[in-house]
């Protein structure tokens, strides 16, 4: 009903799938833009300037931050992440949906400046699952996981701030309910201002030609 | 997530397609149980007592207010309409999702007493759509008509108490939208306090074992 695309901030502990989600919902699922962060992290095997981050210096993330050209940004183990502004808006105003992933603190930062973005929270089914997928992941030290299971603990204190629990147990179950959250979200009454107006036009129109 | 059913209430206006909408919802999606409302209202042809309805006397009717056996009643052109409240509650601890298809003005009753409740609205995509609906249904007079769209023009102004607008244009669209917002709203943080607690829980207790 509304022209401009709707922006979801896509959160979850680290492990949960988040990723492999995202390429899902993208290949699955044409129409939308997902946002590329700006980071000063070393790229993983694999990942692509550009495609998968704006890999940046430290020097440049801080001319960002100071030239207000991020949406949000925080810093995590000692690196930067941040989200560029004016690819979101852009991809906004043409109507396009955009998703943000970022962490549990860029998360507030993001509903503060667009209130009426859709935070959606990705997670196991337990506790339990998701340590198992960081032992299968493969690529961290027994020591890393330990922390990744504690900064878990700290984001499940943020859940509640978020609109809707996704629940990644099954791949593609996991991507049709995230899909189908973000469309429908276009038709809560929050959203859907204008066609109220409207029809409520109308119908005193149709009204006032009968008298 | 949660063991008790969701409770929906579908409100729309005179001619939106309700009770078409239900129908197919119900053959479509079996698990849905609909409350069938009480109604001092002569039974349309065709409609079966016990099925479409409860059609009982004045006198019972006024009963069961005083023997508070109502979720909400209304009266609407000198006919009572209520929701029994036993099937309603019954049917939700037992897990079933539960619809109420009534009038905006037990709409608001029922979310007063049941805070949990989705509150749907049910419309045609224009003004001009719903008029020549309820004119090709033939069972009406022009002034009944008129009647409705007047009320049409007051129960627009309870949309934005509603959670979301349901745009009945093609029906198999509108029952798949219907079906999914009700099982989408499960997964809202406010209806995951219980998942939420638990994987907080967990991730605490397996943070212990490793320290």
């Amino acid at each position: 009903m509304s022209r401009q695309g709707i922006l979801t901030v896509v959160s979850g502990f680290s492990g949960a799938g988040k990723g492999t989600l995202m390429k899902a919902l993208l290949a699955g699922y044409g129409d939308y833009a997902l946002s590329i962060s700006a980071t000063t992290r070393s790229p993983r095997e694999g990942e692509v300037d550009g495609k998968d981050y704006f890999f940046v210096s430290t020097e440049r993330f801080l001319d960002m931050i100071s030239g207000e050209q991020l949406i949000e940004y925080a810093q995590y183990q000692d690196k930067y992440y941040g989200t560029p502004k004016e690819y979101v808006d852009r991809m906004l105003s043409e109507g396009r949906d955009v998703i943000l992933e970022i962490e549990v603190q860029g998360a507030a930062k993001v509903r503060a400046r667009y209130p009426e973005a859709l935070l959606l929270f990705v997670t196991p089914p337990s506790a339990e699952e998701l340590e198992r997928r960081l032992k299968n992941r493969g690529t961290e030290t027994a020591e890393q996981i330990a922390g990744r299971m504690s900064r878990a603990a700290e984001e499940a204190k943020y859940m509640p701030a978020y609109d809707y629990i996704i629940m990644n147990d099954k791949l593609d179950d996991c991507v049709k309910q995230l899909h189908s959250v973000i469309q429908n979200a276009k038709q809560s009454t929050s959203r859907c201002g204008a066609f109220m107006s409207r029809i409520s036009n109308e119908l005193q129109d149709l009204l006032k030609e009968e008298n």
